[in-house]
């Protein structure tokens, strides 16, 4: 199959992200990288000297910019905000589709498969959510600036938690039933500042 | 270190659950689940003729039993709806503190590790999900019928998250985070049949 001309770091990055979304850190050794990359084996050491860890803390940061311009793109539209929501979760819902509904979230199934020995990724994966939560709550300018954190926060755990059981399901239910939720309770917000 | 006098089935299945709690179906290998077990590894095919699968699935259906008994002790006390919320989410919150926040749902870690050829645990698991949420519709009765099953699968959704977000961080704030959120979401309907 023929591939676009991308280098070998950025492959070894994809494969990852791909890999991570299916099955977490578990799924993500550096032999299944390398086969799913397609990149040339010497190459790796060369892009990663440390190793698994930092393969890893480079696909969840590329992760993490990519749910962020999710949010920008979605939240940050000039549409309602229970419409902006459900677009959110619509995009969620078309991305997980591609694999039908078997690839969610990289930092959640990495953050479900984590020993005591990963305290590094560990660390990652709390900022990263931590960034999503920051980014979301600028961006639900409508509420007073007090309830915006906590919204945000109530955003990103339904998420995660909408995501993993659309996997159980198999289909995009799980993310049409949290949009809805979230935008119940939003009301009270909104109603509330009107 | 002395142990109860339990048989060796169940100390698979227990250990079983364990391993599926920290990492889910990548960390509960057969090998780690007889050493984790403590009992005889001559005995592990004669309870579990079928492997894996069949192993997984027996652990799953216990701690789904598990999680069952949390929703009736918590959700079906004679408290206040919201004391109840708060209850059940500091119930979950005191149990992975016993693993400092390395143990979560075994449901959901196994959610997040499913690859295509686990399509028989997939359905268990959704089917144990769902099982989930018709228990707690029954016991949000002060809703309006109509409003009982969006509410509790909005909770099961909230668990799996919060229990996620909470793994990340290593505390117990998301899930105070979310019984506050869920409460806001339930007021809605409180407000509504009042």
């Amino acid at each position: 199959m023929a591939r676009p001309a991308t280098n070998s770091r950025q492959r070894f990055l994809e494969a990852t992200q791909t890999l991570l979304r299916q099955g977490g850190l578990s799924a993500a050794a550096v032999n299944d990288v390398v086969s799913a990359s397609q990149a040339p084996k010497g190459s790796f050491y060369h892009y990663f000297p440390a190793g698994k860890t930092q393969l890893v803390a480079e696909a969840l940061l590329l992760y993490r910019d990519v749910v962020a311009d999710y949010l920008n793109e979605e939240l940050g539209s000039s549409a309602h905000l229970n419409a902006r929501i459900e677009n959110l979760f619509k995009r969620v819902a078309a991305r997980m589709a591609v694999s039908d509904f078997r690839e969610s979230c990289a930092v959640g199934a990495v953050v479900l498969d984590l020993s005591s020995q990963d305290e590094e990724l560990r660390g990652l994966c709390n900022n990263i959510l931590e960034s999503w939560v920051e980014s979301a709550a600028t961006l639900l300018h409508e509420l007073s600036p007090a309830a915006r954190k906590p919204a945000a926060t109530h955003l990103v755990q339904l998420l995660e938690g909408a995501q993993l059981t659309a996997r159980a399901c198999g289909n995009a239910r799980p993310l049409k039933q949290a949009a809805a939720a979230f935008s119940i309770y939003l009301a009270s917000f909104t109603e509330m500042s009107a």
